[in-house]
């Protein structure tokens, strides 16, 4: 007999949509979160106002509360200098260095033609204007070192290629603190293949 | 720069909150979160319901909508037997074997004394006074086989035992599809001290 209330079945099932989340940590977490029904009212409206506000900058698809974002407002940026990642947690793991000063372009996803994601579904189009339309000097390909990002950056890479904007890819090799001894033959083929003089 | 709208950064921290859920986790489930904000409403409005309506029996504490629950409702059970747990997601567990019949108690957790957890932060007064109450033919003491689980249990019989009611330890021993060769040393001790006759 299925004794689960039916607002327990219902928070189960919602649950169990998240990535990494099967019946039994979804169990697990309402388990937790009815132990405190003020942090599960904490999280529902967290989660009402997050879906609510925020959204993507339509010139460069980061999420935002604002249109068009803070990155694409600020003055101080170098505007002709455009990095394209796939996915806004992309754009805030490179802001938290502080180092680039540029735009970003988040084409939400990547190519992956076996799921039917082909150009249409990414925001290639916005990106092909944006750089179409004049003082982009250079384009960072920052897609993710998998099959899917760089088959990405290689498809960009040739539609880009007759605008004449310089393009770039971002580099690959061994990670700060890593181990050559532990590094898998790709990474170690990529960071002996990408040497640099030292001088 | 913190780039994260402030609604990003507040169901970051919630989520946070979760079991299991780190910085990294709590990230890519606002990632797939807000690529659906229909489904995040749904969650929301999922958290909101169940932390409203669903509340714990006020006699076994199991969760549910309705005051008493649907065991205690159920004329069907054998009111004389009780089995105790620590939690609702364990007499879950045990209804969906559909084979016992008895009624629950939920303790809401083990003793945990280095941790400030009492008798009194448990529902064992409660416990006490159904048994005392009368009625009451044998308890179950079905906690789970931990040291608190352990703990909790023998601390459950020496307090029950002046009423003369019959107590029980659920059986420990090789799990089903179990292979003698894998089971560690405590579960292969237990088996073997808990060997029954075959007739």
């Amino acid at each position: 007999m299925d004794l689960r209330p039916l607002a327990v079945r219902t928070l189960v099932e919602e649950l169990e949509q998240l990535p990494g989340v099967g019946p039994r940590t979804a169990m697990r977490l309402v388990h937790h979160l009815l132990r405190l029904p003020a942090g599960a009212q904490r999280l529902a409206a967290a989660l009402a106002v997050a879906a609510e506000k925020v959204h993507h900058c339509n010139t460069c698809f980061l999420l935002t509360e604002e249109d068009p974002c803070q990155v694409c407002q600020d003055a101080g940026r170098d505007r002709g200098l455009i990095c394209v990642v796939e996915d806004p947690v992309n754009v805030w793991a490179i802001e938290a260095t502080a180092e680039f000063r540029g735009l970003y372009h988040v084409l939400l996803g990547t190519l992956d033609p076996l799921h039917g994601i082909g150009p249409e579904e990414l925001t290639v189009a916005a990106l092909l204007k944006r750089v179409a339309e004049g003082g982009v000097r250079e384009v960072i390909l920052a897609t993710n070192p998998t099959v899917e990002g760089e088959a990405t950056a290689h498809y960009l890479a040739r539609a880009l290629r007759p605008t004449g904007t310089q393009l770039s890819r971002i580099a690959f090799g061994l990670p700060a603190g890593g181990e050559i001894s532990y590094a898998d033959q790709v990474t170690l083929t990529r960071a002996i293949a990408g040497r640099r003089g030292m001088d």
